[in-house]
């Protein structure tokens, strides 16, 4: 057992038991963020590179936290202020990057394969924090971490994502993630926010309705309706979707009494999720948040360790 | 004796033993900036947020600082890069910044009782690094530290504050915390510069003409005129105000030979102070940024410190 | 010998040993980047603080990483969100930065003249990180740096400099320092990139044609077409530039068959530079960027090391 990549770039080819040890590396780092001294000597001397071609503060913030609870030096690059804006090919930039010798590379990018892309060719790890449309899957560990401090991982758990499936990656990793340890994923959307080819994954369930798809179920996944993207107009209204697809009390009322409520953040209240259920006792939606910190200590901790073995 | 806050949102409520406490902390602060290694292990393992919701260089740096020479984790957070940008509320910015478990927040908002708001709802400690027109409680305390270098704060000192009073936090904190240390407050703003009501605090005094407000006062307290505002209107031009308002040697020879000389920075030079006035020896601004970082130290050292209790 | 500069602000006005001793110091910080723990103590409580007026991630990138391995607290700040914007003059930011205690000041800022105007204002140390089209000291130090791997500096060696010379901070550092060492630079550059009087410098010998000056030299710099000031028409085309300076295979042949082939980046491929050439063993690009960590560490700890004395 053990982690022995280079690189973490999806959940897609992960196995169960590399799921397993990230998880068990994440659950004794979660204690730390408990102590009144946040920190461990761990990656002294590493440096992690906050590589962020898309804005994002969350997922930035909390990578930059756990590098520095770990001690490490982070340096954030946004690409508003790189080299970018020069004309410069991507690969040249990642490959004077890595001339600097970073340990671990962070880096969220808008094409689908931007990570894979550097990851293979370069030396420093690579952590995907989100490229395009495709794979997420910090935040989809995260989530199975948050999921396991209340449900046991594995067949017979049954989760329920719901909202636009087609353009999130979030949804992308958990499904893979979430199938191979054998967990059932009923994924419901509008039709323009479905993908094709989702029921042929073994483990998933496409589902018309919400209601469908909430039925019994232990986990509820509700993604965000990215709202900057509506000029693309995927839904006739926001009302119209909040109505439909959104998750209220008499929705959530469907999934088991103890059904737990996940949403990646940040919340579209109204729209894809009700205020009071979100705010609720079954909401998770904060535990999310900081196990995103310890999950990504884990992440750091096993990818930038290697270099001493 | 002590400082037993959670958090630092004003200087409205501070008694004047809180205030003394901080002042002293500060002067054990300051030595540290001149010594050769400016770091103490004081706050190692802790994470100090600067949440910035309104651009400040200035303010942020000295923040930055303040909290790395403590040892401290600093993490920077701008509101432009932010999960705002995405709709979210502040209130779940806030909570999920606080699932990342921070030990301060210092947060700058465009609205009167962000700060508050925020410290209400999170268990984290914030600091008020500006709310609006409402307060800035470090920069008046930092202001009351640079004036216990020269002069005996209490009663009989008697300090003018000069400029736009309707606007400024600045002006806010410092009224609050000169007059509960029993010191006199001139005020003296053109009349759209100028809130109603100040005439009613105790230890107030508004003064319709700066020759009349700096008549033997002890300290002169020049604020900025916000030129990126001047749309607004609220004088004729700068010229004029310059010519009327304006701290000059002429109008300077009005207070004590011996009173100091301050602004909160950044200066427009030939409006609300002359260049030779601001270079003058009596001038003390740029002890005032000097004894930011001390001031911001102890204000981050004491609130930082608690959760060791 | 020894270091005894309180700034370094350009090539210009150091001498042959100062620039062999900073060499050399960069040379035993080449090593720090191949530990598994890139890190040693010699800067710590000491801050450095990148005051950038223009973006460059790639140079702050080196000069933080730089920072952090020698245990500094590096603060950016970047013009855009200073109080620049707030219409203050450059010495009154920079004064108030100096307020707050900074060790060394690396600051890049578009006009001819301001590293050195700030050097001379204020106690800390400061870097010159560009400053308009005057030096860029550091590059041209790392490029010595870079060479010294491959050839003996010294009279004999044979550099061309090929592109905007004019604009070219990067050729006017390099020409000063390698010209102090008396070794021959060879400058080539369209008639409206160059400077006039160049000729009249002891060792540099200006070239029409890109023939010409690559006729059996050691190394070969090419510089960087800076696409985004293309508006100002100083070549009718990219495509007639590419033809007609760029370095391809076949005119690189015309050099010494050991030659090398540098560019300080970003690199605009297919208009100075061929990729089969950038992409070639002869060329060392990436040791430049490697060099550059190692030779801002060193200068770092040459000017932040001298409060100790």
């Amino acid at each position: 057992m053990g982690f022995r990549r280079k690189d973490l770039l999806g959940t897609r080819d992960l196995s169960a038991d590399e799921i397993r040890t990230l998880l068990e590396s994440a659950e004794s780092f979660k204690e730390i963020a408990e102590r009144p001294l946040k920190k461990v000597p761990a990656l002294r001397g590493k440096t992690v590179v906050n590589l962020f071609f898309e804005p994002s503060t969350r997922t930035r913030t909390s990578f930059e936290i756990a590098a520095k609870r770990l001690s490490a030096d982070a340096v954030n690059i946004s690409a508003s202020t790189s080299s970018v804006v020069k004309g410069e090919s991507l690969l040249d930039t990642v490959d004077n990057l890595q001339a600097m010798a970073p340990d671990i590379i962070v880096v969220r990018h808008k094409s689908v394969g931007a990570a894979h892309l550097i990851a293979g060719h370069i030396g420093a790890s690579v952590v995907n924090a989100g490229d395009g449309a495709n794979e997420h899957p910090t935040q989809a560990l995260l989530d199975l971490l948050t999921i396991s401090a209340h449900k046991k991982l594995g067949p017979g758990l049954r989760v329920a994502i719901i909202g636009d499936i087609a353009h999130s990656r979030v949804a992308r990793s958990n499904i893979w993630a979430l199938t191979t340890l054998g967990i059932t994923v009923r994924v419901c959307a509008p039709p323009t926010m479905l993908p094709r080819g989702l029921e042929n994954i073994k483990g998933v369930e496409v589902c018309r309705r919400p209601e469908e798809a909430l039925d019994g179920v232990d986990v509820v996944m509700m993604l965000r309706i990215q709202l900057e993207r509506q000029d693309r107009l995927l839904f006739p209204s926001l009302r119209d979707y909040a109505a439909i697809f959104g998750l209220n009390r008499r929705r959530l009322a469907l999934a088991r009494p103890d059904a737990i409520v996940m949403h990646p953040g940040p919340m579209n209240r109204g729209v894809e999720i009700t205020s009071d259920v979100a705010d609720s006792e079954q909401a998770v939606i904060l535990s999310q948040v900081s196990n995103g910190v310890a999950l990504r200590m884990a992440v750091l901790f096993l990818l930038g360790g290697q270099g001493h073995e």
